[in-house]
């Protein structure tokens, strides 16, 4: 299959495949060979960045570069914080809830809207009252609301949404966001830096770096100043969100090599993509090539999403038995297209294609879905 | 300075510092050098490890190594778990008092042995009664305690010590762990790796990675089966260390490239160096390199550390002022020998010759020390 794996071939590597993992995920091509080039030496500094003090001039311009970078993408007001943090939204799941929800004398609101969003009810509820705004359990996460049609109280503690469901492949659409209410909380871990957001609708987004931001290992959030004024006396250091904001997320050594994937990832989206715009487009060109050989298969392939909440981040798509759903996945991985198998919870087969994935990348899976179906 | 830089030249690489940061910290040659050659495609998967998902077989492979690396070097008994986790020792601070001493009736005794053992205490407060065994700070953190004399309960928690004070340059010396008493625990952060231990005289021993083990972002713990069985139901899923043992520190993503660079550093400590007794021999020869020039030099280099209880991983001094300690920095640095400068809150000068620091580099040092006093 090295005829297909243009992208590739040109850097010397032959064996590249091309890999819809839902995360850790495909990198950009310019980002890891940067990494590489730099491995033994950062740019004149004598040292990798893996070995290189957290305290360092080169390590202040890596994440300030990185921190500047967002900014710039998310058009971030200068009134929200933006913080480097480590564990992952599932840590964020207990974060949020012991800095905003256990100070509240009011429930928080919660939209169940899949997986991760039930892992967050249940931290939450360690902390205070969790009301469920909405819960699409019945339709096997398969649709989301309007949550200006929801019944959230005005004086929540916060409205806790999850913007794209990576497991069952459902995502808010652009806007969703209300203009008033409690503060929006959003895990967008995984459509986070895929389409420009109204940062100024959110009290907080966080997001786990490992689908469209670098590596795993690094979670970054984006909270408003207001925000840090509720947080609870007594905390622990490493759980208060003061600890990020009033140290500059460098109260204690951070993900540094995170850091700085994330830093030549967010500069590829700013330079050679051009901005979130132009990346959102891209990303909607590249699901409507699987989403339209779905529609157009007799209903050989079963899209799961309800087509108004369709993520463009992760496609999901059952066959007609489970024994072709393992042909398939097999095929496609003699064929180069790796981690095509559905999450073990839920079956069936996704495709993730973050920001990394390249069209051509897309396309051959295209084509090998269209010759499956003909063979099928 | 390209001649004194012998083991970077025949890479390829001609700008590579000595690097005396205390962390993170210098790493193995061979590490980089793989870590670089494997950056767009690990060991034939067609992918960098920053890009594979943490479910792979690949990856299975990594952490299965790493595990199997700390296994051997250490000789960990099977009755111990070995974990990888995020956040630092800074987190573990909050995790240790959480997990077992929120439990417990009787209070936890911490030595306060310099800066890091002061954090510890201050997170262990919010969790219950701390009694402090033994503080050091009278004496400037320039000694250490026998622990086998201290007043401690045989029915405290645990007793909590830092094996290795970063800061101040002081370090227990080779089988201080009593034979008996109440479980000891143990922040390992900066000398983990760096000579045997009895594993089996701890209860737990942690240590964030980015000393001896391997990039900044992951911690590690080892601690005996037994003291699961203490940790109180309610904790947040993220901080209760039986999320880690019985998902085999895969409940969520871990930090997947941080636990590569594991798993290459202890394969070059197993492989190359030899296993721990001779890494150990190789740091107490590299240690007094350092500790004897500064004992010949007449007192113009003063060290902080009570002899009995030197570092062989930070050696800590001061020259006659602070201006002789800026112009010594600032020249060093102009000779390719990097980050000298002692701690913002101790001051003086600081080498930190962590396991992946050449006895070459050791030498260079030495001789621009002997150099420096010559002419000072």
């Amino acid at each position: 299959m090295t005829s297909t794996l243009a992208p590739w071939k040109d850097w010397g590597v032959t064996d590249r495949v091309w890999n819809f993992s839902a995360g850790p995920a495909t990198l950009p091509a310019h980002v890891l060979e940067t990494a590489r080039d730099q491995m033994l030496s950062f740019d004149g500094a004598g040292m990798s960045v893996l070995e290189m003090s957290h305290r360092s001039k080169w390590f202040e311009d890596i994440i300030g570069e990185a921190e500047a970078n967002l900014r710039e993408l998310l058009a971030i007001p200068p009134d929200y914080r933006v913080l480097f943090m480590q564990g992952g939204a599932s840590l964020q799941f207990s974060m949020v809830s012991m800095n905003l929800l256990r100070p509240s004398s009011s429930p928080a609101d919660y939209v169940v809207s899949g997986s991760w969003a039930k892992k967050a009810v249940a931290e939450a509820r360690r902390e205070g009252d969790v009301r469920i705004a909405w819960d699409g359990s019945d339709g096997g996460f398969s649709t989301l609301p309007d949550l200006r049609e929801l019944d959230v109280s005005g004086d929540a503690a916060y409205l806790h949404v999850t913007s794209n469901e990576t497991i069952q492949g459902i995502e808010f659409p652009p806007g969703f966001e209300p203009e008033s209410g409690p503060p929006l909380i959003c895990d967008a871990s995984s459509d986070f830096l895929s389409r420009p957001l109204p940062v100024s609708r959110y009290g907080m987004l966080y997001a786990g770096a490992q689908k469209n931001a670098g590596p795993a290992g690094l979670t970054v959030a984006i909270l408003h100043g207001d925000l840090l004024e509720r947080i609870p006396d007594g905390l622990h250091t490493m759980l208060d969100y003061r600890t990020f904001s009033e140290n500059r997320s460098l109260y204690n050594t951070p993900p540094a090599f995170a850091i700085y994937v994330l830093m030549l990832v967010t500069r590829w989206l700013r330079v050679e993509v051009g901005g979130l715009d132009d990346m959102h487009a891209l990303n909607l060109e590249k699901s409507a090539l699987l989403y339209s050989v779905i529609e157009e298969s007799d209903g050989f392939y079963r899209g799961h999403a309800d087509p108004a909440f369709r993520s463009a981040m992760n496609i999901t798509w059952r066959l007609p038995s489970e024994e072709l759903e393992k042909r398939f996945v097999d095929g496609a991985k003699a064929a180069g297209l790796l981690e095509l198998k559905g999450h073990r919870s839920v079956g069936g087969c996704r495709a993730s294609i973050y920001n990394a994935m390249p069209i051509e990348g897309v396309r051959v899976l295209r084509s090998f879905m269209e010759d499956f179906a003909s063979r099928g």
